[in-house]
Protein backbone atom coordinates (compact mmCIF):
# COMPACT_ATOMS: atom_id res chain seq x y z
CA UNK A 1 0.00 0.00 0.00
CA UNK A 2 1.27 3.51 -0.70
CA UNK A 3 1.72 6.51 1.63
CA UNK A 4 1.24 9.50 0.97
CA UNK A 5 2.35 13.09 2.72
CA UNK A 6 0.47 16.04 1.75
CA UNK A 7 1.38 19.73 1.60
CA UNK A 8 -0.82 22.71 2.03
CA UNK A 9 -4.33 22.32 3.58
CA UNK A 10 -6.72 24.38 1.28
CA UNK A 11 -9.65 22.85 -0.98
CA UNK A 12 -7.39 21.44 -3.29
CA UNK A 13 -5.43 19.09 -0.36
CA UNK A 14 -9.14 18.45 1.46
CA UNK A 15 -10.15 16.93 -2.26
CA UNK A 16 -7.15 15.01 -2.70
CA UNK A 17 -7.05 13.59 0.98
CA UNK A 18 -10.46 12.09 0.04
CA UNK A 19 -9.40 10.87 -2.93
CA UNK A 20 -6.20 9.00 -1.32
CA UNK A 21 -8.53 7.73 1.73
CA UNK A 22 -11.54 6.00 -0.72
CA UNK A 23 -8.06 4.24 -2.18
CA UNK A 24 -6.98 2.97 0.94
CA UNK A 25 -3.54 4.72 0.48
CA UNK A 26 -1.68 5.43 3.88
CA UNK A 27 -1.93 9.13 4.62
CA UNK A 28 1.12 9.73 6.35
CA UNK A 29 1.87 13.38 7.33
CA UNK A 30 0.31 16.75 6.69
CA UNK A 31 2.04 19.97 6.59
CA UNK A 32 0.49 23.89 6.46
CA UNK A 33 1.22 27.05 7.80
CA UNK A 34 -2.19 27.18 8.54
CA UNK A 35 -2.67 25.02 11.84
CA UNK A 36 -6.29 24.78 12.44
CA UNK A 37 -6.83 23.42 8.49
CA UNK A 38 -3.93 21.15 9.18
CA UNK A 39 -5.54 19.93 12.32
CA UNK A 40 -8.95 19.47 10.53
CA UNK A 41 -7.30 17.03 7.55
CA UNK A 42 -5.38 15.24 9.96
CA UNK A 43 -8.63 14.52 12.20
CA UNK A 44 -10.62 13.94 9.28
CA UNK A 45 -8.38 11.74 7.36
CA UNK A 46 -5.67 10.79 10.32
CA UNK A 47 -2.46 12.39 9.35
CA UNK A 48 0.22 13.40 11.68
CA UNK A 49 0.14 16.92 11.74
CA UNK A 50 4.16 18.47 11.16
CA UNK A 51 4.80 21.48 12.22
CA UNK A 52 7.87 22.30 10.38
CA UNK A 53 8.90 21.44 7.00
CA UNK A 54 12.19 19.97 7.62
CA UNK A 55 10.39 17.07 10.39
CA UNK A 56 8.26 15.91 7.16
CA UNK A 57 9.66 11.90 6.58
CA UNK A 58 11.55 11.17 3.87
CA UNK A 59 10.66 8.07 4.04
CA UNK A 60 7.41 8.09 2.30
CA UNK A 61 6.11 6.97 -1.74
CA UNK A 62 4.59 10.31 -2.72
CA UNK A 63 4.36 13.84 -1.58
CA UNK A 64 1.96 15.80 -2.95
CA UNK A 65 2.67 19.66 -3.05
CA UNK A 66 -1.28 20.84 -2.67
CA UNK A 67 -0.50 24.56 -2.04
CA UNK A 68 -1.44 28.22 -4.39
CA UNK A 69 0.51 27.67 -7.24
CA UNK A 70 3.22 30.59 -6.62
CA UNK A 71 4.10 28.62 -3.46
CA UNK A 72 4.76 25.29 -5.16
CA UNK A 73 8.51 26.02 -6.06
CA UNK A 74 9.31 27.20 -2.75
CA UNK A 75 7.67 24.65 -0.96
CA UNK A 76 9.48 22.05 -2.88
CA UNK A 77 13.02 23.81 -2.53
CA UNK A 78 12.67 24.10 1.49
CA UNK A 79 11.63 20.33 2.24
CA UNK A 80 14.27 17.88 2.72
CA UNK A 81 15.13 15.60 -0.16
CA UNK A 82 11.92 12.70 -0.94
CA UNK A 83 12.88 9.19 -1.58
CA UNK A 84 9.47 8.83 -2.80
CA UNK A 85 7.81 11.02 -5.60
CA UNK A 86 6.95 15.06 -4.61
CA UNK A 87 4.03 15.86 -7.31
CA UNK A 88 1.54 18.90 -7.97
CA UNK A 89 -2.07 19.05 -9.16
CA UNK A 90 -1.41 22.45 -10.87
CA UNK A 91 -2.40 23.08 -14.41
CA UNK A 92 -0.39 26.13 -15.10
CA UNK A 93 2.83 25.08 -13.18
CA UNK A 94 5.72 23.71 -15.14
CA UNK A 95 7.17 19.94 -14.16
CA UNK A 96 10.59 21.92 -13.51
CA UNK A 97 9.23 24.45 -11.04
CA UNK A 98 9.81 21.02 -8.54
CA UNK A 99 13.32 21.52 -6.96
CA UNK A 100 15.81 19.45 -8.58
CA UNK A 101 17.02 17.63 -4.89
CA UNK A 102 13.79 15.18 -5.67
CA UNK A 103 14.72 12.44 -7.64
CA UNK A 104 11.35 12.06 -8.87
CA UNK A 105 8.87 14.26 -9.78
CA UNK A 106 5.61 14.64 -11.32
CA UNK A 107 2.41 16.43 -12.25
CA UNK A 108 -0.91 15.06 -11.59
CA UNK A 109 -3.58 17.33 -12.89
CA UNK A 110 -7.31 16.73 -12.61
CA UNK A 111 -9.48 18.73 -15.41
CA UNK A 112 -12.26 19.36 -13.33
CA UNK A 113 -14.28 23.31 -11.95
CA UNK A 114 -13.61 21.95 -8.05
CA UNK A 115 -16.42 24.07 -6.78
CA UNK A 116 -16.46 23.46 -2.51
CA UNK A 117 -20.24 22.62 -2.42
CA UNK A 118 -20.23 20.13 -4.27
CA UNK A 119 -19.12 16.74 -3.88
CA UNK A 120 -16.65 15.96 -7.25
CA UNK A 121 -17.23 12.58 -9.33
CA UNK A 122 -13.54 11.65 -9.73
CA UNK A 123 -14.39 8.62 -11.77
CA UNK A 124 -15.48 11.42 -14.52
CA UNK A 125 -12.79 13.48 -13.84
CA UNK A 126 -10.00 12.98 -16.47
CA UNK A 127 -6.27 13.23 -14.85
CA UNK A 128 -3.29 14.63 -16.77
CA UNK A 129 0.17 13.36 -16.06
CA UNK A 130 4.14 14.22 -16.79
CA UNK A 131 7.19 12.90 -14.97
CA UNK A 132 10.94 13.17 -14.64
CA UNK A 133 11.31 9.49 -15.98
CA UNK A 134 9.79 6.58 -17.21
CA UNK A 135 9.87 5.03 -13.55
CA UNK A 136 7.96 8.59 -12.10
CA UNK A 137 5.98 8.45 -14.89
CA UNK A 138 4.93 4.70 -14.22
CA UNK A 139 4.17 5.19 -10.49
CA UNK A 140 1.72 8.06 -11.55
CA UNK A 141 0.07 5.64 -13.26
CA UNK A 142 -0.11 3.34 -10.72
CA UNK A 143 -1.29 6.07 -8.26
CA UNK A 144 -4.32 7.06 -11.24
CA UNK A 145 -4.85 3.24 -11.12
CA UNK A 146 -5.40 2.93 -7.33
CA UNK A 147 -7.64 5.56 -7.57
CA UNK A 148 -9.57 4.41 -10.28
CA UNK A 149 -9.42 7.49 -12.23
CA UNK A 150 -8.42 8.27 -16.23
CA UNK A 151 -5.26 9.55 -17.00
CA UNK A 152 -3.45 10.48 -19.54
CA UNK A 153 0.07 11.57 -20.62
CA UNK A 154 0.80 15.39 -21.60
CA UNK A 155 3.79 18.11 -21.17
CA UNK A 156 3.84 20.96 -19.36
CA UNK A 157 3.38 23.59 -22.52
CA UNK A 158 -0.20 21.37 -23.51
CA UNK A 159 -0.92 21.32 -19.92
CA UNK A 160 -0.75 25.46 -19.35
CA UNK A 161 -2.99 25.35 -23.22
CA UNK A 162 -5.23 22.66 -21.67
CA UNK A 163 -5.92 24.81 -18.65
CA UNK A 164 -6.48 27.97 -20.77
CA UNK A 165 -8.71 26.20 -23.09
CA UNK A 166 -10.69 24.75 -19.91
CA UNK A 167 -11.36 28.66 -18.65
CA UNK A 168 -13.22 29.35 -21.81
CA UNK A 169 -15.41 26.10 -21.93
CA UNK A 170 -15.81 26.44 -17.74
CA UNK A 171 -15.39 30.09 -16.47
CA UNK A 172 -16.48 31.84 -19.74
CA UNK A 173 -19.20 29.67 -20.58
CA UNK A 174 -20.63 30.15 -16.54
CA UNK A 175 -19.80 33.53 -17.19
CA UNK A 176 -22.21 33.53 -19.74
CA UNK A 177 -24.83 31.40 -17.65
CA UNK A 178 -24.15 34.35 -15.00
CA UNK A 179 -24.89 37.69 -17.36
CA UNK A 180 -28.14 35.48 -18.94
CA UNK A 181 -29.61 35.31 -15.28
CA UNK A 182 -28.68 38.59 -14.79
CA UNK A 183 -31.08 39.54 -17.72
CA UNK A 184 -33.74 37.09 -17.21
CA UNK A 185 -34.10 38.53 -13.15
CA UNK A 186 -34.48 41.95 -14.87
CA UNK A 187 -37.45 41.03 -16.80
CA UNK A 188 -38.79 38.75 -14.28
CA UNK A 189 -38.20 36.13 -16.03
CA UNK A 190 -37.20 32.27 -14.04
CA UNK A 191 -33.48 31.95 -15.32
CA UNK A 192 -34.43 27.86 -15.22
CA UNK A 193 -36.24 28.15 -18.13
CA UNK A 194 -32.87 28.72 -19.87
CA UNK A 195 -31.37 24.94 -18.66
CA UNK A 196 -32.65 22.65 -21.59
CA UNK A 197 -31.45 24.93 -23.68
CA UNK A 198 -27.93 24.79 -22.03
CA UNK A 199 -28.07 20.99 -21.90
CA UNK A 200 -28.68 21.00 -25.39
CA UNK A 201 -25.72 23.23 -26.30
CA UNK A 202 -23.21 21.00 -24.03
CA UNK A 203 -24.94 17.86 -25.43
CA UNK A 204 -24.73 18.69 -29.19
CA UNK A 205 -20.85 19.01 -29.26
CA UNK A 206 -20.76 15.21 -28.19
CA UNK A 207 -21.51 14.51 -31.47
CA UNK A 208 -20.42 17.92 -33.98
CA UNK A 209 -17.33 20.39 -33.85
CA UNK A 210 -18.42 23.69 -32.13
CA UNK A 211 -18.00 25.24 -35.32
CA UNK A 212 -20.72 22.73 -37.04
CA UNK A 213 -23.01 23.40 -33.67
CA UNK A 214 -23.51 27.55 -33.59
CA UNK A 215 -26.73 28.73 -34.52
CA UNK A 216 -28.18 32.18 -33.70
CA UNK A 217 -28.55 35.52 -34.87
CA UNK A 218 -24.93 36.24 -35.85
CA UNK A 219 -24.05 33.33 -37.35
CA UNK A 220 -27.71 34.26 -39.69
CA UNK A 221 -25.95 38.03 -39.94
CA UNK A 222 -29.30 38.85 -38.65
CA UNK A 223 -28.89 42.80 -37.90
CA UNK A 224 -32.38 43.89 -37.15
CA UNK A 225 -31.80 40.80 -34.38
CA UNK A 226 -28.94 41.92 -32.77
CA UNK A 227 -29.80 45.60 -33.05
CA UNK A 228 -32.76 44.86 -31.07
CA UNK A 229 -30.99 42.28 -28.01
CA UNK A 230 -28.16 45.53 -28.14
CA UNK A 231 -31.25 47.83 -27.49
CA UNK A 232 -32.46 45.45 -24.51
CA UNK A 233 -28.58 45.23 -22.92
CA UNK A 234 -29.12 49.41 -23.19
CA UNK A 235 -28.45 48.92 -19.02
CA UNK A 236 -25.10 46.83 -19.47
CA UNK A 237 -22.71 48.45 -21.45
CA UNK A 238 -19.71 45.60 -20.07
CA UNK A 239 -22.37 42.72 -21.98
CA UNK A 240 -22.95 45.39 -25.03
CA UNK A 241 -19.29 45.05 -25.39
CA UNK A 242 -19.18 41.17 -24.71
CA UNK A 243 -22.22 40.55 -27.07
CA UNK A 244 -20.43 42.54 -30.08
CA UNK A 245 -16.97 41.15 -29.42
CA UNK A 246 -18.27 37.70 -29.76
CA UNK A 247 -20.65 38.49 -32.76
CA UNK A 248 -17.04 39.18 -34.63
CA UNK A 249 -15.43 35.97 -33.35
CA UNK A 250 -18.91 33.94 -35.03
CA UNK A 251 -19.28 35.97 -37.93
CA UNK A 252 -15.54 35.11 -38.42
CA UNK A 253 -15.97 31.82 -38.01
CA UNK A 254 -18.47 31.40 -40.60
CA UNK A 255 -16.74 32.87 -43.28
CA UNK A 256 -14.08 30.50 -42.54
CA UNK B 1 -58.61 17.55 -35.57
CA UNK B 2 -57.13 21.06 -36.00
CA UNK B 3 -55.90 22.00 -39.94
CA UNK B 4 -52.95 24.12 -40.52
CA UNK B 5 -51.05 26.08 -43.29
CA UNK B 6 -48.01 27.23 -43.71
CA UNK B 7 -46.20 29.83 -44.98
CA UNK B 8 -42.51 29.38 -45.37
CA UNK B 9 -40.36 26.45 -46.62
CA UNK B 10 -37.34 27.28 -44.73
CA UNK B 11 -35.82 25.04 -41.41
CA UNK B 12 -38.51 26.55 -39.29
CA UNK B 13 -41.38 25.41 -41.88
CA UNK B 14 -40.04 21.78 -41.75
CA UNK B 15 -39.27 21.62 -38.68
CA UNK B 16 -42.82 22.55 -37.34
CA UNK B 17 -44.50 20.65 -40.48
CA UNK B 18 -42.16 17.61 -38.67
CA UNK B 19 -44.06 18.46 -35.33
CA UNK B 20 -47.74 19.39 -36.65
CA UNK B 21 -47.54 15.94 -38.65
CA UNK B 22 -46.44 14.13 -35.62
CA UNK B 23 -49.29 15.07 -33.89
CA UNK B 24 -51.67 13.96 -36.45
CA UNK B 25 -52.80 17.81 -37.51
CA UNK B 26 -54.53 18.20 -40.63
CA UNK B 27 -51.66 19.98 -43.04
CA UNK B 28 -53.37 21.43 -45.45
CA UNK B 29 -51.93 24.51 -47.41
CA UNK B 30 -47.95 25.92 -47.77
CA UNK B 31 -47.21 29.19 -49.46
CA UNK B 32 -43.17 30.03 -50.47
CA UNK B 33 -41.29 32.10 -52.34
CA UNK B 34 -39.11 29.25 -53.33
CA UNK B 35 -41.06 26.57 -55.28
CA UNK B 36 -38.86 23.51 -55.18
CA UNK B 37 -38.72 24.37 -51.22
CA UNK B 38 -42.56 24.58 -51.07
CA UNK B 39 -42.60 21.27 -53.34
CA UNK B 40 -40.58 18.91 -51.22
CA UNK B 41 -42.48 20.15 -47.99
CA UNK B 42 -45.73 19.21 -50.20
CA UNK B 43 -43.96 15.83 -51.19
CA UNK B 44 -42.60 15.16 -47.47
CA UNK B 45 -45.99 15.97 -45.82
CA UNK B 46 -48.87 16.18 -48.22
CA UNK B 47 -49.37 20.17 -48.63
CA UNK B 48 -51.54 21.41 -51.08
CA UNK B 49 -48.95 23.88 -52.57
CA UNK B 50 -50.15 27.61 -53.24
CA UNK B 51 -48.71 29.94 -55.93
CA UNK B 52 -50.43 33.16 -55.05
CA UNK B 53 -51.16 34.66 -51.45
CA UNK B 54 -54.32 35.39 -52.32
CA UNK B 55 -55.11 31.77 -52.88
CA UNK B 56 -54.73 30.85 -49.38
CA UNK B 57 -57.86 29.02 -48.01
CA UNK B 58 -59.07 31.81 -45.24
CA UNK B 59 -61.04 28.80 -43.34
CA UNK B 60 -58.19 26.99 -41.52
CA UNK B 61 -57.69 26.48 -37.87
CA UNK B 62 -53.89 27.95 -37.87
CA UNK B 63 -51.79 29.88 -39.98
CA UNK B 64 -48.00 29.62 -39.09
CA UNK B 65 -45.50 32.25 -40.77
CA UNK B 66 -42.42 30.80 -40.76
CA UNK B 67 -40.79 33.60 -42.74
CA UNK B 68 -37.30 35.13 -41.83
CA UNK B 69 -37.85 37.43 -39.18
CA UNK B 70 -38.40 41.16 -41.65
CA UNK B 71 -40.74 39.10 -43.76
CA UNK B 72 -43.38 38.35 -40.86
CA UNK B 73 -45.29 41.72 -41.36
CA UNK B 74 -45.20 42.04 -44.93
CA UNK B 75 -46.99 38.54 -44.97
CA UNK B 76 -49.28 38.44 -42.40
CA UNK B 77 -50.80 41.73 -44.30
CA UNK B 78 -50.33 40.45 -47.76
CA UNK B 79 -52.17 37.48 -47.25
CA UNK B 80 -56.47 37.27 -46.78
CA UNK B 81 -58.21 38.16 -43.56
CA UNK B 82 -57.31 34.41 -42.40
CA UNK B 83 -60.66 33.21 -40.35
CA UNK B 84 -58.74 30.95 -37.72
CA UNK B 85 -55.66 31.81 -35.76
CA UNK B 86 -52.52 33.39 -37.52
CA UNK B 87 -49.20 33.24 -35.43
CA UNK B 88 -45.37 33.33 -36.15
CA UNK B 89 -42.78 31.24 -34.01
CA UNK B 90 -40.52 34.26 -34.09
CA UNK B 91 -37.69 35.13 -31.05
CA UNK B 92 -37.49 38.74 -31.28
CA UNK B 93 -40.66 39.85 -33.19
CA UNK B 94 -43.55 41.02 -31.58
CA UNK B 95 -47.20 39.93 -31.49
CA UNK B 96 -48.23 43.26 -32.61
CA UNK B 97 -46.65 42.73 -36.02
CA UNK B 98 -49.30 40.59 -37.37
CA UNK B 99 -51.24 42.68 -39.48
CA UNK B 100 -54.64 43.70 -37.50
CA UNK B 101 -56.70 42.66 -40.61
CA UNK B 102 -56.40 39.00 -38.23
CA UNK B 103 -58.78 38.77 -35.63
CA UNK B 104 -56.54 36.07 -34.35
CA UNK B 105 -53.25 36.31 -33.49
CA UNK B 106 -50.24 34.74 -31.71
CA UNK B 107 -46.52 33.85 -31.05
CA UNK B 108 -45.54 30.05 -30.46
CA UNK B 109 -41.48 30.16 -29.88
CA UNK B 110 -39.69 27.34 -29.15
CA UNK B 111 -36.37 28.13 -26.67
CA UNK B 112 -33.56 25.43 -28.35
CA UNK B 113 -30.62 26.31 -30.75
CA UNK B 114 -31.87 24.14 -34.02
CA UNK B 115 -29.48 22.73 -36.36
CA UNK B 116 -30.36 21.56 -39.00
CA UNK B 117 -27.99 18.23 -38.95
CA UNK B 118 -29.56 17.13 -35.45
CA UNK B 119 -33.62 15.99 -34.97
CA UNK B 120 -35.34 18.09 -32.18
CA UNK B 121 -36.41 16.39 -29.33
CA UNK B 122 -39.47 18.88 -29.03
CA UNK B 123 -40.85 17.28 -25.36
CA UNK B 124 -38.04 18.82 -23.97
CA UNK B 125 -38.41 22.31 -26.57
CA UNK B 126 -40.14 24.48 -23.59
CA UNK B 127 -42.64 26.96 -25.87
CA UNK B 128 -43.45 30.69 -24.78
CA UNK B 129 -46.89 31.27 -26.56
CA UNK B 130 -48.28 35.15 -26.54
CA UNK B 131 -52.04 35.77 -27.98
CA UNK B 132 -53.93 38.93 -28.64
CA UNK B 133 -56.96 37.88 -26.27
CA UNK B 134 -57.91 35.20 -24.12
CA UNK B 135 -59.37 32.49 -26.43
CA UNK B 136 -56.29 33.21 -29.39
CA UNK B 137 -54.28 32.29 -26.04
CA UNK B 138 -56.61 28.84 -25.26
CA UNK B 139 -55.84 27.86 -29.21
CA UNK B 140 -51.84 28.33 -28.83
CA UNK B 141 -52.08 26.05 -25.41
CA UNK B 142 -54.63 23.27 -27.24
CA UNK B 143 -52.06 23.36 -30.55
CA UNK B 144 -49.58 23.02 -27.59
CA UNK B 145 -51.26 20.08 -25.69
CA UNK B 146 -52.04 18.63 -29.33
CA UNK B 147 -48.68 18.43 -30.21
CA UNK B 148 -47.37 17.13 -26.80
CA UNK B 149 -44.85 20.31 -25.79
CA UNK B 150 -44.77 22.23 -22.55
CA UNK B 151 -46.14 25.84 -23.41
CA UNK B 152 -46.09 28.94 -20.61
CA UNK B 153 -47.60 32.17 -21.47
CA UNK B 154 -45.15 35.27 -22.31
CA UNK B 155 -45.50 38.49 -23.74
CA UNK B 156 -43.00 40.19 -26.31
CA UNK B 157 -40.64 42.39 -24.48
CA UNK B 158 -39.80 39.15 -22.06
CA UNK B 159 -39.41 37.16 -25.24
CA UNK B 160 -36.84 39.19 -26.20
CA UNK B 161 -34.82 39.08 -22.94
CA UNK B 162 -35.50 35.47 -22.73
CA UNK B 163 -34.38 35.08 -26.44
CA UNK B 164 -30.83 37.85 -25.70
CA UNK B 165 -30.35 35.55 -22.44
CA UNK B 166 -30.53 32.72 -24.75
CA UNK B 167 -28.02 33.95 -27.08
CA UNK B 168 -25.49 34.29 -24.02
CA UNK B 169 -25.99 30.75 -22.67
CA UNK B 170 -26.00 28.85 -26.19
CA UNK B 171 -24.47 30.53 -29.16
CA UNK B 172 -22.22 32.57 -26.75
CA UNK B 173 -21.01 29.91 -24.78
CA UNK B 174 -20.63 27.38 -27.40
CA UNK B 175 -18.40 30.06 -29.10
CA UNK B 176 -15.86 29.80 -26.10
CA UNK B 177 -16.31 25.88 -27.21
CA UNK B 178 -15.22 26.91 -30.38
CA UNK B 179 -12.45 28.89 -29.03
CA UNK B 180 -11.25 26.44 -27.02
CA UNK B 181 -11.42 23.82 -30.08
CA UNK B 182 -9.01 26.08 -31.87
CA UNK B 183 -6.19 26.39 -29.05
CA UNK B 184 -6.41 22.31 -28.76
CA UNK B 185 -5.94 21.74 -32.27
CA UNK B 186 -3.03 24.39 -32.32
CA UNK B 187 -1.54 21.98 -29.70
CA UNK B 188 -2.38 18.66 -30.57
CA UNK B 189 -4.61 18.43 -27.86
CA UNK B 190 -7.73 16.44 -28.51
CA UNK B 191 -10.88 18.94 -27.51
CA UNK B 192 -12.85 15.49 -26.48
CA UNK B 193 -10.66 15.51 -23.47
CA UNK B 194 -13.09 18.76 -22.72
CA UNK B 195 -16.55 16.89 -22.90
CA UNK B 196 -16.55 16.38 -18.98
CA UNK B 197 -15.48 19.44 -17.98
CA UNK B 198 -18.63 21.00 -20.22
CA UNK B 199 -20.42 18.36 -19.13
CA UNK B 200 -19.94 19.18 -15.35
CA UNK B 201 -20.34 23.10 -15.99
CA UNK B 202 -23.84 22.76 -17.44
CA UNK B 203 -24.84 20.21 -14.79
CA UNK B 204 -23.58 22.47 -12.02
CA UNK B 205 -26.25 24.83 -12.48
CA UNK B 206 -29.00 23.10 -11.94
CA UNK B 207 -28.53 22.60 -8.08
CA UNK B 208 -26.48 26.22 -7.88
CA UNK B 209 -26.29 29.66 -9.25
CA UNK B 210 -23.85 30.83 -11.76
CA UNK B 211 -22.66 33.05 -9.19
CA UNK B 212 -21.94 30.35 -7.12
CA UNK B 213 -20.89 27.72 -9.45
CA UNK B 214 -18.01 30.40 -10.52
CA UNK B 215 -14.52 29.29 -10.34
CA UNK B 216 -10.77 29.43 -12.10
CA UNK B 217 -7.76 32.22 -12.28
CA UNK B 218 -10.21 35.43 -12.69
CA UNK B 219 -12.34 34.58 -9.51
CA UNK B 220 -9.15 33.53 -7.15
CA UNK B 221 -7.40 36.99 -9.04
CA UNK B 222 -4.61 34.69 -9.38
CA UNK B 223 -2.66 36.99 -11.95
CA UNK B 224 0.18 34.67 -12.39
CA UNK B 225 -1.86 31.86 -14.15
CA UNK B 226 -3.60 34.91 -15.93
CA UNK B 227 -0.51 35.94 -17.06
CA UNK B 228 0.58 32.75 -18.43
CA UNK B 229 -3.00 32.27 -20.55
CA UNK B 230 -2.56 35.65 -22.01
CA UNK B 231 0.94 34.80 -23.51
CA UNK B 232 -0.25 31.25 -24.45
CA UNK B 233 -2.59 32.90 -26.60
CA UNK B 234 -0.54 35.69 -27.93
CA UNK B 235 -1.59 34.50 -31.64
CA UNK B 236 -4.93 35.26 -31.37
CA UNK B 237 -5.34 39.18 -29.91
CA UNK B 238 -9.51 38.54 -30.56
CA UNK B 239 -9.29 35.97 -27.81
CA UNK B 240 -6.99 37.48 -25.78
CA UNK B 241 -9.59 40.66 -25.51
CA UNK B 242 -12.13 38.79 -24.39
CA UNK B 243 -10.44 36.62 -22.05
CA UNK B 244 -9.48 39.83 -20.47
CA UNK B 245 -13.41 41.42 -20.73
CA UNK B 246 -15.00 38.27 -19.25
CA UNK B 247 -12.41 37.88 -16.78
CA UNK B 248 -13.45 41.95 -15.79
CA UNK B 249 -17.00 40.30 -15.61
CA UNK B 250 -16.27 37.30 -13.63
CA UNK B 251 -14.16 39.71 -11.34
CA UNK B 252 -16.71 42.24 -11.19
CA UNK B 253 -19.17 39.85 -9.37
CA UNK B 254 -16.71 37.97 -7.42
CA UNK B 255 -17.38 41.65 -5.88
CA UNK B 256 -20.94 41.55 -5.15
Amino acid sequence: MYSVSIIGSGNAAFQFAGLFHAAGLHLKEVYSRNAASAAELSGKYGFKVINQLDDLNTDVDFVLIASSDQHIATLSASMPAINGLVFHCAASVALVDIDTKHASKGVFYPLQSLSKQRSIQWEKVPFFVEANNASSLKLLMQLAGQCKVGATEMNSEQRLALHTAAVFVSNFSNAMYDAAATICAEMNIDFKLLLPLIDETAEKIHSMTPQQAQTGPALRNDLLTIEKHLELLGKHPEYQDIYQKINNLISKSRNL
